[in-house]
């Protein structure tokens, strides 16, 4: 049986741990999803690290980052570290990431589930399906949050 | 029984390393803590990872980091270490952190205790209570050391 | 028999994979080639990974990076995971990029077309002829995607 | 019998490798020290590894850093370097650092002698004396080739 | 005997590669040389892994780093992963740089040329006459490709 793991925060101003737990269970409904949430996105990697210790296939973090430089200089820090523990597990650790400044408050809201939602569909995809799953849709200029930004030519 | 580490620095202008140890005390008076003093942040990766090595089950680092930006070169040196701690150690070193320049200087002694003291009972939390402990504020947007946030919705 | 991966993203824009495995399966015939499509950058080390896992003799990625700061931070940290990949496998991972910004949009389609292509054959030269098949043009100032700059004296 | 590693560069511009050797053996005259000079603060990394190798029980490195953009971003490979070598062997590797621009130039000599000195004192006290010897400076503001900031209260 | 590793690409407008080389058997004329060229400077940190799997003592890589802050990014992923091929195998690899925007083009060959030949020289005396081989020269300010710029006091 296949099982995913769910990292989220309590600096997340938005639940979308609890979207990309439902996104998952919607998309493959025989699998297992195992949460953990931490305080803050230098957390994450411990989580997604103890997630994948546990079993998890592949790993979903939903991390929020302020608007200050000192809170890009963490994200920094917590991308490499996930991507290392995607590295030294060999399975997908899939960083999903809502910045407080990338766009007004009042649209962060839908931002943040939309994301949430199709990256935990991506996640399915590429742990259920394989390498070749997502490849349709390469160089389509796809986006997370936003609308497509589609392909150039 | 359970063991914390509490990792902090002479360079600091608050005592968060005593601060931290008692919250911790307070929070799970059955523990044990062992505290590592080190002259700066960038010292912290080699505490945390030789308390690890002494087995504490989890570790809080408490950093303090000057206004240049020779400082902030330096905070995300520290931060990727102290994240790859946790990686290979697959336990919670949280990586607490006053930035000299986050506040006027008559607000920092506040705000550089009471994140010691929120982030230090996060840890038991996650050391003691597990990956679900934190889960009903995720997405509730808590801050340390300032008001929460708060959800937007 | 030589065996080389692709890793690409749906976030592209230009589908670049596809141009790079033609280009592979122009220069070295006799090879397999295996594609592998994610999300975004910060999911390409997991992907290159995964294809040296499989037996590939060398990888290129085809990472596109948006135009704000925010996206160049994930170049950052993805760049610092290819390249670590790289490390710990003792094999080539080419991280072929595309900025967003460093071109007008209506230029980028083509900048993107003869990147992968040139560094496919690059790839394919080290994997296929060696440590010594590109000395010949070492110095050159070689670019791929613009004209080459050519070397100084 | 303790044994020390001081590493230091030819770039810099004050011997403060040899002011560091003769602290440690003034602090603790019983102990043994290595020196390994290389020529600038990316080759720090490679000589504290070897001098931990060599059973060292802990280093110290005494960098050297040019006023320009590309040197501070030198300086965040080497310092991420030197942290991995402390987490890698758990052993303390104090990264002494002064920065070209961080004072005039008038005064970066007796800065760099006394950040050495200072610096290669608090190794013996963590080496020989353990996690608590630095604990009673804990939060006090001290600092190294400046007057100390003091506590905030 | 020994054996040292030189590592260059197509991407730089002057061929260091072949000065560095020259410059090993100059000074260690029994010692064997091998050479490795690569694309880029992100492409150098295998390089110099695999040459060092194939048993260097130390090696040379020898990067050109465009103008744009982009380049600059890659930079910083690259001389990381040079600095973890050094810790990982307990051996120097000499990370010699040429950046675009560091003189006016006119001056850039010679720069180059000094820059290969006296690291080069450098990681000869390193290899060969061990840790203390330069410390007669430490804290004397020298550079490379510029003059010297000397001791302070």
């Amino acid at each position: 049986m296949r099982k995913y793991g769910v990292a989220d925060t309590t600096f997340s101003r938005v639940d979308m741990g609890k979207e990309a737990v439902n996104a998952i269970m919607k998309e493959d409904p025989e699998a297992k999803v195992i949460r953990y949430t931490v305080p803050g996105i230098k957390d994450l990697p411990a989580a997604a690290k103890r997630l994948i210790d546990a079993g998890c296939d592949g790993v979903i973090t939903l991390g929020w980052v302020g608007k200050t430089q000192l809170d890009k200089y963490s994200y920094v820090a917590a991308s490499v570290g996930l991507i290392l523990v995607q590295i030294m597990s060999s399975k997908h650790v899939m960083d999903v990431t809502i910045h407080e400044d990338e766009s007004s408050e009042d649209r962060l809201y839908e931002i943040a589930l939309d994301r949430a939602r199709k990256h935990a569909r991506n996640l399915v995809r590429l742990v259920r399906d394989g390498p070749n799953a997502l490849t349709p849709m390469a160089g389509k200029g796809l986006r997370q949050g936003y609308g497509d930004a589609g392909p150039l030519d």
